[in-house]
């Protein structure tokens, strides 16, 4: 119950909203079609569940003027991303919605649907959730269920020296993504190509959940890279108490990031501390890597080894082809 | 990531906030101290999960001079009415906060201890979380887990012709608490006890935890009452396509919130439809009444019949002692 009496939007009943766009996502047996004040998920006999929660909120996560249906992919993929990372194949969601009162059923409508979309092809059915009117900024807080068999959640804090630093995909790209998103002064202009495909590959988080079990069967350590490269590693590494020498050289970059590092190498700074890339930074023992790969490649996923688990307290250390060390100003993201 | 570059507030480091007063909460095994991306929640053999997300925003949900330990309990507390009225047993919870840059340090402090008590008066560890900066309103989003042996979750849609209606403790104090808090003009003055009793329970709900096997043994159906009485057994009778029949005389009304209404007999519109009771709103069969009444005393939860459900397809009608309909004209809270 609200503490205030202003009058509240113009949409007609909350239970009318949910009804219309959430419910044909609510199909799961254990959503109750969103007619229940709970949901109820029955895991599987041996498995354990992973939970995770992230919330996404207009002008902090995401633009305002962002198309509803990316802002309904990246909040469930930033999610799926972490349970991916974690090894969990996902098994479903719950979704509050924040709305302010400018929201239109034009913008519920797409966003429900792009939601419903990515559910199916993550497999990833809503169970549940809740939809408040705020005189605030619109927050698609989503909360996401994984299950793994029991004990095999992939943490952050198992990587052994010896063990081979891994990141899946290409890194850097979103952090250039938005970098031009927010049409920041100064830099290489890019041509339309290399310019679409890094704004994509920052707006549309691609979780790889591809990889959960290969994750689950060969990697001593695994978090997702959503705070960029060099803090996430950090915390990698002290999660499990050693250091980390990786090779700049190695980095896989795409096509558009390396076109725009030619014509300004100091890119390479946001690329690797900027954040959303949304790909897996994982160790893998050196006794597993070619098992690693060989289960990797069937997925599609790429994974390059970047470098390698070091004895030692002190941050990772990050050098180029010359074996000249690098360091970076502010290494990782933080809200605060 | 976050889409702007303003300068965050001055709060030095998520993981330091995190480290100080959060991480204390978190001593459960799935919880990884905070320490990594998700959290492992391991279900016992043969008991189901009951989810629930239910976020707080200020001054939507909670004023904003509210205090920290209130605005903590309650937005644990309200997710805990769902998970009891469900049946299900608390196993723990996620917290997403997004804090506003005034948000103190002291303030976080209190609404951590408050929550840390509340988890533990529960049983209901802290699992994980997220903490977002935010030029937005304060909310706390907890998604709160339960469980039930399987297939027992108490649902909405399984009141039966012939059972008895019943609700817990006392309705009505809530909404007139609100109407307190909010300093309305008119109604009576309240003297100094009675206008504690109300603010109290309008800002500290009561999760009816200790009525959850009761109701799991005996109910046919089951849920909170959160938006007033007369919405949610709109809500209960939909789900299960009956009606029934309330005596308004019967209903079980605290001493408080009997002298405001022996004031002002108006007032029990407010306290019908205004919300925020946090009771247990359930239908008992007739042959499990006396079993249930008895599992109930063991409590110390007073419970009530209060009417009983009847079939139809129109909304349940209210009668006063000499017999007389009484309608409703906004008969529930809704944010839209």
């Amino acid at each position: 119950v609200s503490v205030s009496d202003e009058p509240q939007t113009g949409m007609s009943g909350e239970d009318r909203l949910i009804a219309r766009y959430f419910r044909p996502l609510a199909q799961a047996p254990g959503a109750f079609g969103l007619a229940d004040d709970a949901a109820v998920l029955v895991p599987p006999p041996g498995w354990d569940l992973v939970l995770k929660t992230d919330p996404i909120i207009s002008g902090v996560h995401f633009f305002p003027d962002d198309p509803p249906d990316a802002v309904a992919r990246k909040a469930l993929r930033v999610n799926l991303s972490d349970l991916a990372a974690k090894g969990a194949i996902p098994a479903g969601f719950l979704l509050a919605l924040a709305l302010p009162p400018n929201t239109s059923e034009h913008w519920l409508g797409h966003f429900a649907q792009a939601l419903g979309a990515d559910a199916d092809r993550y497999q990833c059915p809503l169970l549940g959730g809740d939809t408040d009117a705020t005189p605030g900024l619109l927050t698609v807080s989503i909360t996401a269920f994984g299950i793994v068999p029991h004990g095999t959640m992939v943490l952050r804090s198992g990587a052994k020296v010896g063990d081979h630093v891994v990141v899946s995909g290409t890194v850097g790209d979103a952090a250039l993504g938005l970098r031009l998103r927010r049409a920041l002064p100064g830099g290489p202009t890019p041509a339309a190509p290399v310019r679409d495909h890094l704004l994509a590959r920052y707006q549309i988080p691609e979780p790889r959940t591809g990889l959960a079990e290969t994750l689950r069967r060969h990697a001593s350590a695994a978090m997702d890279i959503s705070d960029g490269l060099v803090g996430d590693l950090v915390k990698l590494c002290r999660a499990s108490r050693v250091s980390a020498q990786i090779n700049t050289a190695q980095l896989p970059l795409s096509e558009a990031a390396r076109s725009m590092l030619d014509s300004d190498p100091g890119l390479l700074d946001t690329m690797l501390t900027g954040g959303d890339d949304y790909e897996v930074l994982c160790t893998i023992p050196s006794a597993h890597l070619a098992a690693f790969r060989s289960s990797a490649a069937a997925t599609d996923i790429a994974v390059t080894v970047i470098g390698q688990v070091v004895a030692g307290s002190v941050g990772p250390r990050f050098t180029d082809a010359r074996g000249q060390a690098r360091s970076f100003e502010r290494p990782s993201f933080s809200h605060f």
